[in-house]
């Protein structure tokens, strides 16, 4: 338990590079950076690549973590809207191409079961994003935590495996091992890589020793892919009782994501409802969610909000939703008296 | 293992708190921010504070890794000398006098068994710091990774014990459990411990729980006290051994500090040697030391080295340092064989 390496422990890197292949991605140890966790790599990344007012390009809805790890550099995000199949790369095209002289840094992505929305992009936008991404000379982050809980569907390859010459690729240990030990990792082009290290030894010398040899038998003893294969299970069956409650609970006008697989649901509600201002009643109902606006840049998205179906056994997740449910009639009925729900009418 | 809170476990904060009173530090564990490591908590300050060109203030040599952190973010540093009593307060008074408008940020400090010469601030010069400090309006960032382990003499109390409000103050658990898990903290007034918690919740979120784990059981249990007790016992025996070794193998014009604890000696050597030339030297006798350069912003220091006798047995040590005596007895033929070594005489 002296101080490791920088890098993190080699066979610590080489149990990843197992993980990695999984998935299709093949690396070789060398290439591997291990943080304290993906956030780290986040931080990290932010401060080699983000001069302020630089420009880097988002999906919208993203994940709220890179934000508040890119924003404090001073970047001018560009947000890139989702659909069912992941970031609409037609968007991304014109905005490259409307940008022109502006070179953003990079292109920060969650392709696989996106948080928050739990979209996934699809096989042809991946290729097209990756094509963009060399005719534009541009590089992508690639942020993977979900992508090995996959419940059901074709396993779609990260951008990773297609062209790493491009793609700084982030995996974590958080969903398939745990949080707690904050452990995750930078797969990356060498210089960058280089970069990281010199930066993470001044932001915290190396990961925790402890968590590393823990994670490094636990990956070891083939552990990880059973306790997958449960997660799978019980995480689809969360899904299911989520998306059930929903159809049955939530009112007409309001639509979520089906993810197949991952942690989150999406919804949308009617434009006029704000989830803001709605999640103190549901604080006081005992139910939490994510109000939209936390996941965009420019904190739009206010009729939003993010489930996250993991963590609660399925009928505490039937009787939240039918609670969620209650508050967004409140709410609706509260508009319907004043003549708020048809903006259109006023 | 799930995600922890940002600011640290809460039972093992309260163990911190009962680790600071062995110094004399009075906190409560609301006020404590754990940190993966003093490493990030020296990082996350840097960010906090430093703009590019604001003035802050080091002792000179000072601890490499505050350089490594605090650079990064642009400021201009003023080093205050070290005698064998600590930082030279006078020059400091005089320092903030000249500086006139220019207000420095912070005034970094390691006082006791400094990193890396080894010696301690005396009680009169820590009231005067305080003072100063006082008349200036500056913040002091006190690191104490090394203050329990005092060999011999009469405890110093920390800054943080005379004047919490005017310090902010480091601690870890490398040093007494291990470096490997990666724990230390920082004890403020709330609204430092609050900034350092919103930018540590971009960072990493959270340090890793289960070295957090490990180490509130460990304290709790009393170990600490106890492998305190042993670590001196066999630091003291190896700076003994150090010292004795010096005293025979290194040439006369030589000399080092006399540390009453912690972790390293500070050796001077004639003026003409260079001890970043000799390290490659040294490292082909499979000897090494750190030159002194590396601890000085401006890169002087050229003829001192920091040695570290916590590690090696004292035969180990008796023999490396016979070792690096060849090493310097050799390059001062050379010089002696060129006439460099009087360059008054050239």
């Amino acid at each position: 338990l002296q101080y490791g390496e920088t890098e993190g422990m080699e066979p610590l890197k080489e149990q990843l590079v197992e993980l990695m292949a999984a998935e299709g991605v093949k690396a070789e140890a060398e290439h591997l950076q291990v943080t304290t966790g993906s956030q780290q790599a986040l931080d990290l990344l932010g401060r080699i690549f983000i001069d302020p007012d630089d420009v880097i390009i988002m999906e919208g809805p993203t994940y709220v973590g890179a934000l508040t790890a890119f924003r404090p550099n001073g970047p001018t995000i560009i947000s890139v809207p989702l659909d069912d199949e992941g970031m609409r790369v037609d968007v991304l095209a014109s905005e490259l191409e409307r940008m022109g002289e502006a070179w953003p840094k990079f292109i920060y992505t969650v392709p696989s079961f996106q948080n928050p929305a739990g979209v996934t992009m699809n096989e042809s936008r991946r290729e097209e994003l990756l094509r963009l991404a060399r005719e534009y000379d541009v590089l992508i982050i690639e942020d993977n935590p979900y992508g090995l809980l996959r419940f059901e569907g074709e396993h779609v390859r990260p951008l990773a495996a297609r062209d790493p010459s491009r793609v700084i690729y982030l995996e974590t240990l958080s969903k398939i091992i745990s949080p707690g030990i904050r452990l995750g990792w930078v797969f990356a082009p060498s210089p960058i890589t280089e970069r990281v290290a010199v930066l993470k030894q001044c932001a915290d010398l190396c990961s925790s020793n402890l968590s590393q040899m823990f994670a490094q038998v636990y990956l070891a003893r083939g552990l990880w892919r059973k306790n997958l294969e449960v997660l799978k299970v019980i995480y689809r069956s969360r899904r299911d009782a989520m998306k059930q409650a929903l159809a049955e609970h939530f009112p007409e006008g309001s639509s979520w994501t089906d993810p197949q697989g991952g942690l989150f649901l999406w919804v949308t509600l009617p434009e006029y409802l704000n989830t803001e201002k709605m999640l103190p009643m549901a604080i006081e109902s005992k139910v939490a969610f994510v109000p939209g606006p936390a996941f965009y840049a420019d904190r739009s998205g206010t009729n939003r909000m993010r489930l996250n179906f993991s963590y609660s056994s399925e009928d505490l997740i039937e009787e939240g939703i039918a609670r969620l449910g209650k508050v967004l009639e409140k709410e609706m009925r509260l508009y319907h008296s004043l003549g708020l729900d048809c903006p259109g009418e006023q």
